[in-house]
């Protein structure tokens, strides 16, 4: 089947949330959204395109800092809601120029930084 | 640093999106949604624990189907606004008795079924 970008199931604004996983490593490295638009400029481009709530504008990963994001392949859940998209991943993936944006780990109660910058 | 439930950046429903992990594999399982006082019962009790948007209840994953996720590792990204739990997976985790809900691949444009029900 023909993959259509009009068949994901978007919230109110018109938005989908993605997972950006390591395609090598497996390590989740965000989470952030898209709009249909920016689900076909990924496929057609290869190049992970978000789209900036807080900008309210496209935002092709790494544009800026050239930590860009590759895409390996995109899938799609069982509800049609969220995204899961395999990506090679240039330097830090999160801003504080960590690899993952996930170092921020809950143990006993209590919030641990389980990762360092990178960059 | 205390983890507090109420630290973290709920959107207007009083949601926030939980990736779910196979903390043995690195395979992305589900995403689903939790609000403050799932958070605190994942926490508790260490069976992920969601809000279940379609049915407005609390969702202990597995309850009914023994298909449980047993918590490792709670982790918080930079903004706040999202999660990733680390889980043990009984079974499936997708509804449809597939390891992960991602089992659709866009490939060449086109929806390619990469995974087959295990129960």
């Amino acid at each position: 089947m023909s993959f259509d970008t009009e068949t994901l199931v978007y919230d109110a604004k018109g938005l989908i949330p993605a997972v950006a996983q390591d395609a090598a490593s497996g390590e989740v490295l965000m989470v952030a959204w898209m709009n249909a638009e920016a689900v076909a400029k990924t496929l057609e481009t290869g190049r992970v395109t978000y789209w900036s709530r807080s900008r309210a504008s496209f935002w092709v990963k790494g544009e800026t800092s050239g930590h860009v994001q590759t895409l390996v392949e995109m899938r799609v859940d069982c509800d049609r809601d969220c995204l899961l998209v395999l990506v090679e991943q240039e330097g830090p993936a999160c801003h504080t120029n960590r690899r993952s944006c996930f170092y921020t780990a809950v143990r006993a109660g209590e919030e641990v930084i389980i990762s360092e910058p990178i960059a």
